[in-house]
């Protein structure tokens, strides 16, 4: 069983740090680097993809809302189809280039923060995301929350399309993430989030905080590495599943494996 | 001869409009499109390449400081070249991606305002510029002011290079553009400074406020277009020396062209 | 009969022009002032201030989302009502502080666009706005939508409250404005648009796009002035009302006449 | 001896966190609060007044130049007089209105960043600073660098003077900061700092790199807390003086003894 650890990153802003990127990049085997609009900024995208070219990990886009003060994690409403592919376009590009300026490419894309979810929920939503995904590099991975219209979407368009799952947030009825308002959205517990994991990998379903069980593919995990917490959680998680069977690598050799 | 015409667009910022971009595209050759940080946002620059494509005029990136408040014209210290590559190449990516995801490719890269200015006194800066544009594609253009630090620079860095010349502006005494906020800074006379214009095309070289020439290549021309006269201006210049045996091109024309 | 005239004002950012606010000025008593979150900025609002206290036209802060590539007309969501005061008082506070500087005083406070739709229709964020421009000076006016959240919050809170409506807007069947989205979402004839109003002060009561009718007290007529039609139809609006028998006066005038 | 302990705080914006507030309010008698434009935001400002005034801290304004993306450090020029007083009024109305809806008063405004080191150096702006605290407040103290151009406008202008000096920064020859960039900019070791600080107090001079001695009055003590070993260098500098009979108090305090 082979399968992509993958992790927000890139994540300071100016003077302000955030995030234990170093530890995470000797965990991860997959980076979703913030592209400026909710997170990051030019030298802190360079720095982050230097730094994750040194330890092997893959990289990819983190597109957000444009919010830096609410760290595009405020639902905002009343983007047109056309303005969704504008942003994620810009934000892939400029990432892209900053890359390719060092001689490697991106891997993938995934949705950050309240952009992501609402995509997730809503199909022209989704659409424009695997459209501009596309129109920018047709080769790029789309990383997706399995089950919803963003899955759909990049099928649709013809994407290579990784789903994941979240090691440490718990599931709502409808597959998509719990609220981080509502209690017990957040784990803690390396074990009990590892068990977790592997059951929903055994089954290769998603279990809500009712108890249900949603059928889904599961490609990759995803972990934070915001605090402390997060990192002993992250490379807690990894060992203990690879102690269990389960062998790690960037999404790009998960998707070769799977053939 | 073969002269490029160009000038800046896409300054429009969200439900601000700046310029006369529709009149301005049946102008110019070439287009200089903000890339969002002292003009322009995502939708704008989709537009704005839309629109030129349909004119058939070449696009190029006009990467500014990131100061959407002061229009990129305040000067702005204390970048080091890493930044100033990192800010470049992440403006110059996020249009490419616009522009290919509609299957075309960016000619050329002009700096905007305070930035250009200073880059073009500051060899670091210029450098800076230099490998910016080269990291991101070694095909770019690089427009610059002939004799100052950015033509040293993008010769040395083996760009393409366009000398441009401003059609509405006088120089300062070191070939610099005169400050804005000197008497006599902008032109308003079409007749006049089409004369000027062709004076300096003839002798090759730059007419200073002081009276002195300095001698350089010219390869295109600056029009603004952020106002109806500056449109007249263009219009009016662009047939003055039409009439005078110009002809007009792209830049990438008129380098195929010298040979 | 004595009521306001109020339009939304200094919306213009940096080098961007945006509304006729000269002209404006000459025909309201009241002016809404963007405080640099979703529009304006500290010159903007300076010369706003400057300009309004020359024409004898009373001025009041106009908060919106932080939000200037979207106008603030994006709804936004997940703030907490504590927020909300904090970024209430901040906009009131700058924007009074540079009333202060100049001599004079802020008259009223008037919600902007998503934000104050939002607010009109979620009482927990009506409460806050309230509670927020109290705690700045509870002389302060609140301008509201009648038979909105917004309305029952300046009441509760004390306040004094003035009960607007909109010369050029079509109401949906809850009393708030109809979607720009939706045809006949705004009006642009001056004959009816003034018809449309002196029915509904005659009635005191709100038409709404399906015919019924909302009892409302309306101290305050809104006009928009963005657009050389706007003006216009403001201008040919107060000239029809004035000849039926209607007299302008600043927000404040009105209310010391309602005893 | 009674003198003031002054130091940066609310320098957090959205889920950065910047700076040891907690710690650091129970070292200093006095906070410099940044107003949202170099850093803060509405809600870091509400906190960090609510936090000052639960240890009793008194609180200021800490206007800096609009540049999150380079925590105002990096010098901006182009400004007009009028341009520095509406964005210094703009920054401590804003914070103004927070305190007093919190029920207190600011006590100073301090100058930041490369904000501060520029209006140190320019009479213009030195003026148009104290011109911008006066109007908004004839009462407030104005923080200054003492020998500086802000210390005459402060005097000019007739307001109440703090003079300050650091307690970890080296000074140039001319009395100002040396900049960061240079080596021994910044001191490390708190018995060294004690010691230079209070042969300042005693010989009432500032020492520059340059072994040189400037007289000036020294009425504050400026400290970081933005990490760590800042906070430990702030605590064991109270304490050494305290120790060699130095008294704290905030600005106000100081003043009301000079007499």
């Amino acid at each position: 069983m082979l399968i992509d650890l993958n992790c927000d990153m890139g994540e300071s802003f100016g003077v302000w740090k955030m995030g234990a990127d170093e530890e995470m990049l000797s965990i991860v085997t997959s980076a979703n680097i913030a592209c400026g609009f909710h997170a990051g900024d030019p030298d802190v995208m360079f720095s982050t993809l230097q730094n994750a070219r040194q330890k092997n990990v893959a990289v990819g886009a983190h597109p957000g809302f444009l919010d830096l003060a609410g760290f595009g994690r405020r639902p905002i409403y009343g983007y047109t189809p056309q303005q969704i592919r504008n942003m994620v376009i810009y934000q892939i590009g400029a990432l892209k280039a900053l890359a390719e300026s060092q001689g490697f490419s991106l891997q993938h894309v995934k949705t950050h923060g309240a952009f992501g979810n609402m995509a997730a929920e809503n199909s022209e939503w989704a659409q424009a995301v695997a459209e501009a995904i596309y129109q920018v590099d047709q080769d790029l991975i789309m990383v997706v929350m399995p089950g919803m219209c963003t899955e759909a979407a990049a099928v649709q368009q013809g994407l290579r399309v990784i789903r994941e799952i979240y090691v440490d947030r718990a599931y709502a009825a409808n597959g998509n993430l719990l609220s981080r308002q509502l209690p017990g959205a957040v784990l803690h517990d390396p074990q009990l989030a590892s068990e977790r994991i592997l059951r929903m990998i055994d089954q290769s379903a998603i279990t809500t905080v009712n108890g249900s069980t949603l059928p889904v593919e599961i490609d990759s995990l995803c972990v934070h590495g915001d605090s402390p917490g997060a990192v002993n959680m992250a490379r807690a998680v990894r060992s203990l599943l690879e102690g269990r069977g389960i062998q790690f690598a960037p999404m790009a050799q998960v998707l070769a494996a799977k053939g």
